[in-house]
């Protein structure tokens, strides 16, 4: 293992799990693991050995893991939307090792090669920026559109810079001025403003007049929706990208008025090889992304405590399981 | 003019209104009219005079008018979703005339004939039929699926109708004994279920384990939307087609990891052709759904408030504006 990348998942689970996690009286249905299990589902590394019958992979390939753990039988084919699979999970999450230990075993099927060129470091934000790529997919976007995205924390920032790549005119509403700094240095939108102060379905009509194609909604507050459901056209598309811990008020009349599209993302399913694609093209640069880099001792108060407490400077904190590297 | 239907949206106007109808302080913006306006906009009737330049059309020609009023230069192709035009309104709502005037005067593009053997009792229901056919087609559902509808009011019955006569497996839940009797009788599902008595999602699961494709939201009440969201398999639709007075509150957690997509449907567009054939072929048979027939001077009395009142036994109710037919 090279490096692991801390998730706001890992951070949900530390304050308030076990969610993905097992617990002692369920113990994960496809594993059959139990507390303690092991975490992160952001890696990369580099293969150290290869078991029987793989062949699309050598020991010193660099490579980065989609971390899916599904139910046998579950569709490996280029349609197949295994992240749609009843009771799958995620190594790291779920069991089968995590990307917080030196070395893990993982199925070839779910190990992607990248370029020698690209960084180690950077490559272990290629299943967050899945995560945007997929979340950006669902809107089904001409090219050429107008998107918001709403809340500029590590998914708004990695979905917005899918968009722009693509691309498309991205605007970026964020309350935190030092949020919308990082998202203006990584020039993942056109335009940047502050909900606080701007109104954003106003904003977004001065440049849209039809209101944007597509809202991204990444912030999971009341406000950040209603601002998505106001600035989508006609016949427009809000995707939900942020795990939200209560429900929403959705002003259905609104929904049905506009023949708006609602839709969830959950993960990804066949992106990787898009994502390490956009990356190694130099498309998306994932290095203005990284904010910090630590050993596996400082994981709770550099790490955790860190995102938990300074969320507005930290974007991706990398841990080092192994210490080198750093 | 042969027949018009009263539909929901007359009634909210009756009850609540102005809300598609004009004010005197906000004259619609197309056709310039304030109250008075003639309502009605499910309309059958038979070609009286043609105007210069009309090909397609002659005098005799039993038609159904397809009630749209758009701004100047919307789209008029195949493809164009002239539902989501800013600003669009329907004919007996927002002025030029409506089905409840004995003549009324069209522009071509909006009129469609309907075979001769089709009668004009049921033709007038042609377009809530539309409604139904747009719902569905909005679920972009693939061949032989299954789908819930909650609330079998008449556009639960149309859309139930649609999805039946397309071959998909449709399940009713609907706590009204009279309007689920209405339903089986009119063979527009394959299953009935009382919510009061059943747990829904529990029989869907049963039907089908993985949960239903798509579900059509027909009630706009805070249960039926809940059993919709709850029954829909991993990836499924939920359509909002009723017309809801207050916001729902949706579970946006299971709207993501259910991957789940939420639509609003607005009428319809380039459906006419399609909804004429259903019900030409007999794929659809509307007379069934026509529970009253009456002249105009009852339109409050055994119209309006009949529909008001006694909406268990109610569906369509149609008015014929010159008395002939009765």
């Amino acid at each position: 293992m090279a490096w692991c990348g801390i998730c706001g998942t890992d951070l949900h689970e530390f304050l308030d799990g076990p969610i993905f996690c097992p617990s002692a009286e369920h113990p994960n249905p496809i594993t059959g693991e139990v507390p303690p299990v092991t975490l992160g589902h952001e890696m990369s590394g580099i293969v150290n050995f290869v078991g029987q019958g793989v062949s699309g992979l050598k020991v010193g390939d660099h490579v980065v893991v989609e971390p899916y753990i599904v139910p046998e039988g579950t569709d490996t084919s280029e349609t197949g939307h295994y992240n749609l699979s009843e009771g799958s999970n995620f190594i790291g999450l779920g069991g089968n090792g995590g990307g917080l230990a030196e070395k893990i075993s993982v199925d070839e099927r779910w190990v992607h090669k990248i370029p020698d060129d690209l960084p180690l470091d950077e490559a272990a934000l290629i299943e967050p920026l899945s995560v945007g790529y997929h979340a950006v997919e669902r809107a089904n976007l001409s090219e050429k559109s107008t998107v918001l995205v709403v809340g500029a924390g590590p998914i708004g920032l990695l979905t917005a810079a899918v968009a722009k790549a693509q691309g498309h005119t991205v605007i970026i509403s964020e309350p935190s001025g030092l949020r919308r700094k990082k998202a203006q240095e990584a020039e993942v939108a056109d335009y940047f403003f502050n909900p606080i102060e701007d109104d954003i379905q106003a904003k977004v009509h001065q440049i849209n007049e039809k209101g944007v194609d597509a809202a991204f909604e990444c912030t999971s507050v009341q406000p950040g929706f209603d601002a998505c459901l106001d600035s989508i056209r006609m016949g427009g598309t809000v995707v939900i990208v942020a795990i939200w811990g209560k429900p929403a008020s959705v002003d259905m009349a609104k929904l049905v008025i506009k023949e708006a599209n609602l839709l969830g993302t959950i993960a990804y399913n066949n992106t990787h090889p898009k994502t390490i694609d956009l990356v190694a093209t130099g498309k998306i640069k994932l290095n203005q992304f990284i904010t910090g880099k630590i050993g596996l001792d400082d994981l709770i108060d550099k790490g955790f405590d860190t995102l938990i407490h300074h969320n507005e400077t930290a974007v991706k904190i990398l841990v080092s399981p192994t210490g080198k590297g750093l």
